[in-house]
């Protein structure tokens, strides 16, 4: 087997090796097909049953009932920032949006695009390192909808529950911890997620909508930009990225094989826990960056006294086969992106380095 | 190796074989990193050097000098429909599109949700089976631009040359003979093409911008669909499609390595002809659909005197290892895709196949 090291990437990130591995033995030729998953037209038998299993293997996941469609669309969160204001604010125009991060800003910052927007509650004078708390936000009982981003890639930190927004529906930008856990899918209006994290590669990004929120979407939309066409057309108005489907398929059968996502949430736990400890008893020598009760179980963010200091430890730390651990270039310090096919024994080992560091430096 | 059949579907598409056989051999762990294509992060110098190495490439098979930017997007040519209007139109606000198919009608509808929009040609009397003449064309001078499409999947039909528009900017949907010759790309203010025709897997799009156009981009537009945005972050504004822009290396790669785009063209009109002349010489048994003169060098498209006898045909062809005959689903009849990695050898033993076929039932 070929040699692969601790990849702590904040995404694209590390995949399941079984995923990688089966992807890898038919990537040539499909078993009965005769070509490769590149090649088939995405109006095939072979696809169908891909897209249809994946759809299903995520209702299983996550407990969906009929009430919600599975879209995979292309463009990233980034694209979701535009299409949920432009679908969803209207006939009201107006939504309340929850800022705990760099992505949130974003969002919001397309959202101003299309209708009048009010910031529900902001941490950022805090640095972004906590998420508010029920009672700071203020929100609008008439607004359209509710946007949060469940989990700060750049920040590390994590709603341990969601807002309540009452009749509101709850819009969740959920691309960095969708499917860490499970979540009650029906406090929500509508979830979106680049995969890139726990789900697949790059360019295919998951939406579960509320039937009823299609209702908004508005004929004078841009046809690639209207949930209902997409809807109507399973996904497959144009031609989605059918490898990025392929490999959230396999991921999703990885999950179910694995006992699931209470299962990948115990585990998730322990193993942030790992480092966690580490941070909390190193007397101050790793400080980390978000309080401790809006940790993330994804992004584990952390600084050492001096820049200096955390370049070298990622100096070291990349030789010795620990890849990824700089912070996002927009606020420095260090990161340790954890997700779900992240194994255990490489937080293990990243703490006997990281306490070899701290005897050497502290 | 694992067995495979000829693969004749419109797109996604054949890839060529050694381009699948390298990707299968790294997709576990790239040479030298530890870790699968699928997992390395956009803003790693592995994936620096794949996005530049393709850009290269590009540059060199077709000769694109420094007034150009290369982009990779995604959304497919769906999302190009709306994003050539709304960054494009400004400030005169018309545009002229030439209709020689289901997918221009496709881009014009959502041109005309930006601005106004003039039929320049069409030949949908004629069943899209033709070409326009460049004396047809009813071209405003005053134009943002003029819209055409290549190739005509759908239709089967190309053009031989660019229609002429003066000084207005030519913008052209190449998503289906994108790379399959050389072209002049200073005859172009734009080109867009989805890859999964001759470059690579569904959900990466090629973008081919002459600089002085991005003046065009509002900053009022969202953000996903600012063109001069993604160009500022060289298609990294958001995490692109990496692997598919890895395997647009590969291609790229592949096409110097066989003599570049002419050598291409080469082959890509004697596969075209075996099949032409099959159906020329077959007396009236198989029917092309597109006039002589317009006739696709990418997509074969044909009837034989009944629907039942073309339902044969497939079923017969499909067990026979010849997959992806059946034509559109909008139009019927049959089409052989035969896009650049498409062997020869599978057109000479289609024909053997085709007369044998014949002979039987004709």
């Amino acid at each position: 087997m070929q040699k692969r090291i601790y990849n702590f990437s904040a995404g694209p990130a590390i995949l399941p090796e079984d995923v990688l591995l089966e992807a890898q033995e038919n990537l040539f030729s499909l078993p009965g097909v005769g070509m490769s998953i590149l090649e088939i037209s995405h109006r095939s038998k072979t696809f169908d049953k891909i897209i249809e299993e994946a759809k299903a293997d995520l209702k299983i996941l996550l407990d969906i009932n009929d009430n919600y469609e599975i879209l995979f669309l292309q463009g990233g969160a980034s694209l979701q920032f535009s299409m949920v204001p432009l679908n969803l604010m209207p006939p009201k125009n107006k939504a309340d949006y929850i800022l705990t991060g760099s992505w949130s800003k974003k969002a919001l910052k397309e959202a101003k695009r299309v209708g009048a927007v009010k910031i529900a509650a902001s941490t950022e004078e805090n640095k972004f390192n906590r998420i508010p708390k029920q009672s700071e936000l203020n929100l609008d009982p008439d607004a359209s909808y509710v946007h949060f981003t469940s989990n700060n890639t750049i920040y590390g930190t994590e709603w341990k529950s969601e807002p309540e927004t009452g009749n509101v529906p709850l819009v969740c930008d959920a691309s960095s911890d969708m499917l860490h856990k499970k979540i009650d899918v029906n406090k929500y209006g509508l979830i979106y997620a680049g995969a890139q994290k726990n789900m697949g590669p790059s360019g295919v990004t998951l939406v579960i909508i509320r039937k009823d929120l299609l209702e908004r979407s508005a004929d004078s939309l841009h046809t690639m930009l209207n949930y209902k066409i997409h809807v109507e057309n399973n996904s497959m108005y144009n031609t989605p990225s059918t490898f990025g489907i392929y490999i959230i398929g396999l991921v999703t059968k990885w999950l179910k094989k694995n006992g699931g996502l209470d299962a990948m949430y115990k585990t998730n736990k322990e193993k942030a826990e790992i480092l966690y400890n580490c941070i909390d008893n190193s007397n101050g020598f790793y400080k980390g960056h978000a309080q401790k009760d809006s940790r993330s179980l994804m992004n584990v963010t952390f600084n050492l006294a001096t820049e200096e200091l955390e370049k070298k430890l990622i100096s070291e730390a990349t030789a010795a086969g620990f890849d990824g651990l700089k912070g996002h270039r927009s606020v420095g310090g260090l990161r340790a992106s954890i997700y779900n096919a992240f194994p255990k024994k490489g937080l293990e080992d990243l703490v006997v380095f990281m306490k070899e560091f701290q005897s050497k430096n502290g």
